[in-house]
Parts: structure tokens; C-alpha cells; sequence
């Protein structure tokens, strides 16, 4: 990734190339950014700082107030999936206000409070945007891959991926909303009914909302947690009550008693005990990314038409529908709080397991 | 299974005591039903003679005038899933007609034309039975476990799994619709739109049904097979083209295009190649007991909202639905026939895997 064009890379790669030119030809104005990054892989950040020029077409410019931290940003430090280029400035669950807008912006405008989570544009023209599926679209830009993110002064976005923050949201916690929150909330909302079960694998970071929403949602919630220390706080955040995720009795215990088990873990799991958990129609849905292949029976799936699948954060009326369900419920995060020059030590802190349940850096 | 107990076993394990004191109380008449059965795991099917009793409650007898040799025949008579007791009576995509009636019985008469799949029975009180759901009721009582299937002149049924055959359906023909034709039926149902792209993995008894019901739907229908012989027929059958299976550059050439791919064969395959050929939350469904391990990649399933599920079978109401669209659009098997009597030939030819496309049995 070069720094100049990667700093205004907007969604589409063919686009990069135009506003090299409008740049070249117009001379812009430039806005110097500063942030954290990472100079390699796994390396502590450090203070970095780059150019923007002015935002065009449908960008818009966020200065960044608080941005929550999430293990894809750490995975994306240290490269974890391949996908890294340094300096890399991380950060995708942002909260701040509209500094900038392109002449092509309709709904935002300077001063509106607003939010940002993992993707910051789409193409808006693919069967999966036109759908309503725009997490899925094959052009989606991270905010993180390919461009820098909300460890920042300044983050730039599609209008389309920069979400207007309902009253009801507190600013100060509802960045973890953003990536976190949505991408829990998206099988719920797909595949959860009030009147059924619910099991969360893994109650930390996206685990602590997924027991928030999926209670609100009307549902009967299990967390299935190995850490005696989170049951108390488990059951304050939604659950009716918890299974020892690591107690293969306990979870023969529970055979055929979940709609949905949603696993928000990114280890290896025993995937066929907790297929054993679920009703005949019953989804084991993950969140968490996963290396290792998933090696499922397929006698479960067909005897009890069981099914697995997954899902990658959600799409923007999603994180509209998500953020007004928040409000309406009083959903918000758990969140510490570092200041955004204290980053490695936020990092450090989540690196250790020690975050309750999500970090948040304030600007 | 002890003969004379497995003999009336409809449904329920509960109800076997109570048959029994009812035979020993009032002293029954009894009809003498002959079948050929495996008299050990893999061993020729020899004629075999036992004793039924009158139909009581909602019970059915049916005189078998033809039925298919399904894969899952074989797997019984081998005793491969363990489930097996000898001497066997395999056999469940009966056609036959009403010999009696239990007293219970008000929806079949006497002579009724009707068939009989791979369940005999259901509790049809449970929260499966009770939402149509029957064929994963956890008391389902398959046609040839616990009790003696088709390959005789008589078999018995609780009325709810005999279905009346529509007219329009040829009686002939129409055994594989009762257990093959219905496992494909059911995931098109469920989850297919005209709209869509099918794709059928493995061209035999339960794919050129597959073939035949998805291009009967409306959709855009893709025949996977490995086998050059079969691409013809498959395009007779229902498939718009056809890929090789066995061609990863074939594989990697339809990335992205199918909203369904049935997999109706029962060895490993490349799974996650198929995965890569759905579109987003497209699905990857089996009907086919295929006893390795999945192995799938999670990244997929999460980046993409695909899935993977499996069904057995189907539920009364959805045999009954099954048969009226195969009626309404001419979908019928491709049969091969043997006397019942030539059994062994038969399960000989179906064994080499030369049956084109479904072997059935007339009496």
C-alpha cells in the first residue's frame, strides 16, 4: 500500500487512478491526518501522519472522538490473514463527527455525530447492494485494508458506510456497536425468533452484546462460557442462564435444546457437541473466524436438517436497524477506556484476554 | 429385532407391550406375510415367511405390487450404520393397495392405490410431529429398522406415512418417488427460487429426480458428474448444462454462481471447492449420509453468509406435495425392473453401480 494512494482509496480500486488525476490537474487542498500505526507486523504503533485531499463525490471525512478496538484490527497488526501493508493504521468501530463531505452527499452534513464500522464503501450497483447485501458485496473496502483506519485524528468514508447515531446511543461507548455489536446482531435478527433458544459461544468481545441483544430480542439466552469468572456478569448482561462450554456432560445435557447457537470464538471448538445441542432445523451460525476446517458430521445435519453457516458484520440498514434496537433497549457495550496515545497499552491489554468487554480509545 | 415383536412394531416402542397382551388376550387372527431377507449382514436374501396380526388402531396393511431398491436398502441389508437385525426385510418405496384397515383408520379404504417411504410411523404428538415436521420426529419409526419393509407381499404402516397416489402418477414407476424423489423434493421446496441456480452433485437415483424437480421449479439447473456417459441423459433429464466434478478448473470456473447445490452421493468430496461455487448465502445441502467429516473452511460460510445443511427424507405433507407437482409436470423415475423374486439380481446390478437410474422390484 502507498501511502498517498491509499489514503484517499474510497471503495472501488478504479477510482484511485481518477482522483490521482483530479489531484495532479486541480491541486487540491490537502488535510494532514495523524494516527497510530503499525510499521510491521505485530510492531507497537506509532505516531504516523499523512495527507488527504479534499473529500469528493461521496466522500465524507469523520473526526474521530472514540474508536473501539476488536481482535480483527489485532489480526490485521500482526498480518495475520495475509491482507496487511504498513504503515497500517487500525480502527473500525468509530464514533465522531462530520468534518468533511463531497459535493455528492446528500444525507450527512458538517457536525452530524455518526458512526463507522468494518466496511467504508461499497460499490452500490452489484446484485448484493442492490439486494440490501452490502457486507457481501465483492467490492466492499475494509476501513482498515487497503486505507487507514480510526486510530486517527481523521477517518474518510463512502457516505453510504457512514452511519447517522439515533439519540438514545451514547457516543462515549457505541463504537464497539459498529463492528462488534452488528455482526452479533445480524443472525439474530436473520434467524432468531423470540420464542426460541438461544446459546452464544464465548462471552467477551462480541459475546457480551450477542446476550444483550439476542435478550432483548425475547429469546431464551444461554452463555456457554469456560471462565467461571464471567457467569455472574453473563447473567447481568442478558443471560437466563450459562453451560460449562467446556464440560462435554454438560453439554450432552443440553442436546436438542437450541434453535440458534451463535459462536463467536475464533478457536476450534468441538462443532459437532454443540450440533448435538440444537433442535431438529436448529443453526450453528459463526461470527468468529476460524482457521481450522470445521469437521462436521453430516449425519446430524441431515438427520436433524440442522444447519452451519455464517456471516460477516452486516450492511448498512442493518447497522441502522441495530443501532435504533440499541436505543430502544438500552443495549451498549461494556467498555475500558484508554486514550488514543495509550493504544499500545490498550493493545497489550487485549492481547493479555484482560478486556471487559470491549476497549475503546477517546481522541 | 425378535420376529414376532419387530412384525407389528408400528411405531412407537411403547406400543410393542401393549400389541402383545392385546394378541395374547383376544387371540388375533394372523395373516403369514413372505419377504426376501438378509439372514445376515451382506448375506442373500432369502425367502422368509412371518406371522402378522389384524390391523389395529390406525395401522395399514398394503399389498406391495412394487417396490424400489433404494441405496439405503443395501446399507441396512450390510448392516453399515449398525442399525441392522436379522433376518431383514429391506424394502421402503412400496406401491401397493390397501389389504386392511385398523379400526382407527378413516382417510384410506380398502383397495386404495397408495405408497409407503422410508417411515412407517410417527408419535405425531411431539413439537416436530405437531408443525409438520414428521420426518425428524425423534420416534419416527423407519419402515426397515425394527420392523420388515417392502420386499414382501405385505407391509404394514400407520395411515399417516401411506400417502394416496394422485392420478397421473404411474404406479410402476412411482416406488423411488416415495423415499428418493422426496429427499430431493424437500431442500428444493425449502429452499430453492425459480429464480435461482441448482446444482446436482451425482447423477443416480436421487440426482436424475433432482434434475427432474429443479428444472420442474423454474430454475436454472447444472448436472455435476464426473461420468461422460451420463451428460446426455442428464441433459434429457432436466439439467440446462454440466460440469465435471472432477475437474478443479471446472470447479473454480462457476465460483460464485449457485444459489443451491444438492449433494446426493455418499463419499467425501471436495467440499469446500463446492462452497466456492455458491453465491452469497447461497447453500451447500446434503441428502447423502456421507459418514467423513465435512472438513469446511469457516471463512467462506462467514465472508460469504453461505451455508451448509442436510435433510432426510420428508413429512407426510410434503410427500403428498411432491407427488402432485411430479403428477402436474410428468416427473417420474427412470426404472429399471426385476421380479421380486430376483432380488439378489437386482441388489447384484445396483451394487456394481449400473442401475440407470432407480431399480424397481414387481410382484
Amino acid at each position: 500500500m502507498g501511502e498517498g494512494a491509499s489514503a484517499d482509496w474510497p471503495y472501488g480500486r478504479k477510482l484511485v487512478r481518477w482522483l490521482h488525476i483530479k489531484r495532479s490537474e486541480g491541486g487540491p487542498r490537502m488535510v494532514t491526518v495523524t494516527g497510530m500505526a503499525a510499521m510491521e507486523a505485530g510492531g507497537t504503533l506509532r505516531q504516523h501522519s499523512f495527507d488527504l485531499s479534499d473529500a469528493t463525490g461521496t466522500e465524507v471525512d469523520i473526526t474521530v472522538e472514540h474508536c473501539g478496538i476488536c481482535h480483527s484490527d489485532v489480526s490485521m497488526i500482526d498480518n495475520e490473514w495475509g491482507a496487511s501493508a504498513y504503515p497500517l493504521i487500525a480502527g473500525h468501530e468509530v464514533i465522531g463527527r462530520v468534518a468533511a463531505v463531497g459535493p455528492a452527499v446528500s444525507g450527512l452534513a458538517l457536525g452530524d455525530l455518526v458512526g463507522l464500522g468494518w466496511h467504508s464503501g461499497y460499490c452500490l450497483t452489484c446484485d448484493e447492494c442492490m439486494t440490501g447485501h452490502h457486507n457481501t458485496c465483492a467490492q466492499a473496502a475494509p476501513t482498515i485494508i487497503g486505507r487507514h483506519g480510526g486510530f486517527a485524528d481523521r477517518v474518510r468514508a463512502q457516505e453510504a458506510s457512514v452511519i447517522k447515531l439515533p439519540d438514545g446511543i451514547d457516543p462515549a461507548t457505541a463504537g464497539p456497536l459498529l463492528c462488534g455489536g452488528v455482526t452479533v446482531f445480524t443472525p439474530i435478527r436473520n434467524f432468531a425468533i423470540p420464542t426460541g433458544r438461544i446459546g452464544v459461544i464465548g462471552i467477551g468481545g462480541l459475546g457480551h452484546l450477542a446476550l444483550q441483544f439476542a435478550r432483548a430480542w425475547g429469546a431464551h439466552v444461554t452463555a456457554f462460557t469456560s471462565s467461571e469468572g464471567k457467569i455472574a456478569e453473563a447473567l447481568e448482561m442478558g443471560a437466563h442462564d450459562t453451560l460449562n462450554s467446556r464440560d462435554p456432560e454438560a453439554l450432552e445435557g443440553a442436546a436438542g435444546q437450541f434453535d440458534l447457537i451463535l459462536s463467536t470464538v475464533n478457536v476450534k471448538l468441538d462443532w459437532n457437541a454443540y450440533l448435538g445441542c440444537l433442535k431438529p432445523r436448529g443453526r450453528l451460525h459463526l461470527v468468529g473466524a476460524v482457521l481450522e476446517p470445521l469437521d462436521l458430521s453430516a449425519f446430524p445435519l441431515v438427520l436433524g436438517e440442522k444447519e452451519t453457516g455464517g456471516s460477516p458484520v452486516g450492511a448498512p440498514a442493518t447497522l441502522r436497524e441495530m443501532l435504533s434496537f440499541a436505543a430502544r433497549h438500552g443495549i451498549a457495550p461494556v467498555t475500558e477506556h484508554y486514550k488514543m496515545g495509550d493504544v499500545n497499552d490498550a493493545l497489550d491489554h487485549l492481547r493479555a484476554g484482560k478486556a471487559r468487554y470491549r476497549i475503546v480509545l477517546d481522541a
